[in-house]
């Protein structure tokens, strides 16, 4: 295969798309960003750019024409522009995953039923479009349940925790209903939130990632440890092996799961690179931004080799409008996003630890990251 | 230290100022490139860039004013240049390594001066600025030895080895002098050839990164494995170390060394990130391109990490004009330079492997190599 003069195309100019443009210089291929401004964190890193918006249709699919092989560094493509381009007969077939794969996947509810129709354990719901479905809600289940925006929310935002008969009045009062609407999820109890990418290739190579426990704050991951084991990820596995293969899925799939202590339930699935997958920068001989790449590449890859016994991830959040200041020392592996404004909850770029033990490797990590003025 | 508003010059656009500029990326610098076209490998990940020739004082100056910091991708940059940016005063400081280093290192005659100065092993030499200079260096030595070129050699390039005195005489027909003329160097009988990178930070922080063995053909770098162990290598080391802090050397500085078996004697010095350290980007927490910016940065750095028992590299090196067509798998860890046209004995890009044994690895990587059509 000549990889020089394959053009490959991403939709959105965030982080993610920076560091699978990052990994295309590595393969000498050719990245192309579409993005708003030239200043975005993929912008920056790509001399081949499209500045535009993910709802102009016209310069979009302009776009998608001139390339040979398209990605999204977001789900959160308008449903209409996915739709158009699932009419444009042969074109699609050089966009992974699919835009009829995106369309399930960025709906929490066909999201939701997709697992379901795989028998993958998840919480229980019930689609919430107006008022009446909410209030009933309540009347059905009697207990604290977690609104999610069927489309958008990112980071917590989106996401609503109703506890009591009072909170769900209180929000009626405020919550809007747009076409896409709600689902409303029982809250599971858990010990721990794990997470994990899947990788499938369009010839069916499909693989798992290290399991990593991820710890959030403020509706953020904070940190990332592993490689963490349990009993019931190779049934969940082989469940989504059957899943990706039957709907035809090419690349990254962060799967976002809470560990009850016995049991394993999907909470979310990102149709994408994840945050949860960037210590595979550092930990693995093969980034999950690689291996989305020869996913789309149809390549052959293998199970990556774990690079230490023990790897952490911490992001680095804004906590104010300042730049970033770091101290002079420097152990962990830093990765900037290139972000030239700092705010409160911005994810600014993270740090990759490898060594022997998670937890003595994550009290340095988070000493270290405590000298790094955010 | 605040990263992001740090602008890091490169003066000149080739592979090893592409995999600087890389790792500005990640630490959220500001790159900038200074080189001759758009289209070149450094040019091509980098968004602020100055087309300019590296004799175009100038243009060259301004760049150097309008940045933070400047690094070097070759040690060939004009004499007079380097003159001109050693009487800026002030301006020289942001560059490293310094210009009154690079004037030294990038004239093979100054250079031996060097290492004699400093006691480091190196083959006798005699310097060669004429014909009859070269007559009587045969005369003097009655031995093969080499004709190196003071100023611009590279990859074979510019070395010539003479047998014999039909040799010499033959090659005195075709030889043109210069101003900066040539040096002859008594030829080493050596069992391998070893090389090491150096760094030293501004506050006087001095590693160097695993020696490696290098094997050379066709006069460039076809494979390099590592680690390897030689009993004289802490002495050369503390040389190194003393020659360095004495002439305030800042950056990583690439060594290579004959070993006959029994003692190591140095070859040559490049003033830069060098072909033999490119492993370092798999095998080492932190890459060779990442050590020689913190050197730059004044930030701290510690003895990096090796990842695996046993690496290699193997350089891909074109055999033909066609674009390089890889087998649909790869093991290896693929970096590509970028460059539109192949050709005959060009450094395309490079594969770095891990693993437990760097004999079976070699074989496995030389394997591999034979599968890709260069």
């Amino acid at each position: 295969m000549i990889l020089q003069n394959i053009n490959v195309g991403f939709l959105g100019g965030g982080q993610l798309a920076r560091m699978m443009i990052l990994e295309c210089h590595k393969l000498g291929l050719n990245p192309w960003v579409y993005c708003e401004s030239a200043s975005d964190p993929a912008a920056q890193v790509c001399t081949r750019q499209v500045l535009g918006k993910l709802d102009d249709s016209k310069k979009l699919i302009a776009f998608i024409e001139g390339v040979d092989l398209l990605t999204f560094e977001s789900e959160f493509v308008p449903k209409q522009i996915l739709k158009q381009i699932m009419g444009l007969g042969e074109l699609q077939n050089k966009i992974f995953p699919a835009a009829a794969c995106m369309l399930v996947l960025q709906n929490r509810e066909s999201q939701k039923s997709l697992l379901e129709e795989y028998k993958i354990p998840s919480a229980r719901s019930l689609p919430v479009n107006n008022l009446d479905d909410l209030i009933s809600v309540w009347q059905k289940w009697k207990q604290p349940f977690v609104l999610k925006k069927n489309f958008g929310g990112y980071d917590g935002n989106g996401t609503y925790f109703l506890n009591s008969e009072n909170d769900v009045t209180k929000f009626c009062q405020e919550i809007s209903f747009n076409s896409e609407g709600y689902i409303a999820e029982t809250r599971i109890s858990f010990k721990r939130e794990l997470a994990c990418i899947f990788v499938r290739s369009a010839s069916g190579i499909f693989l798992s990632l290290p399991l990593v426990e991820t710890k959030q704050s403020f509706g953020r991951c904070d940190w990332v440890w592993g490689p963490i084991k349990h009993r019931q990820f190779a049934t969940i596995e082989k469940k989504f092996k059957r899943m990706l293969g039957q709907i035809n899925y090419v690349g990254c799939m962060g799967v976002e799961m809470f560990d009850t202590g016995k049991d394993l339930y999907i909470n979310e699935l990102a149709p994408r690179v994840h945050n949860s997958g960037h210590y595979s920068q550092a930990a693995l001989n093969e980034s999950q931004f690689l291996l989305h790449l020869k996913a789309g590449l149809d390549l052959a890859f293998d199970k990556p080799q774990l690079l230490a016994k023990a790897f952490v991830m911490t992001n680095l959040v804004g906590k104010s409008s300042q730049a970033i200041d770091f101290p002079q020392s420097l152990n962990g592996q830093l990765n900037m996003y290139g972000k030239f404004e700092n705010r409160l909850g911005r994810k600014m770029g993270h740090i990759n630890y490898l060594g022997n033990s998670a937890k003595s490797l994550l009290t340095q990590a988070l000493k270290e990251r405590r000298k790094i003025k955010l």
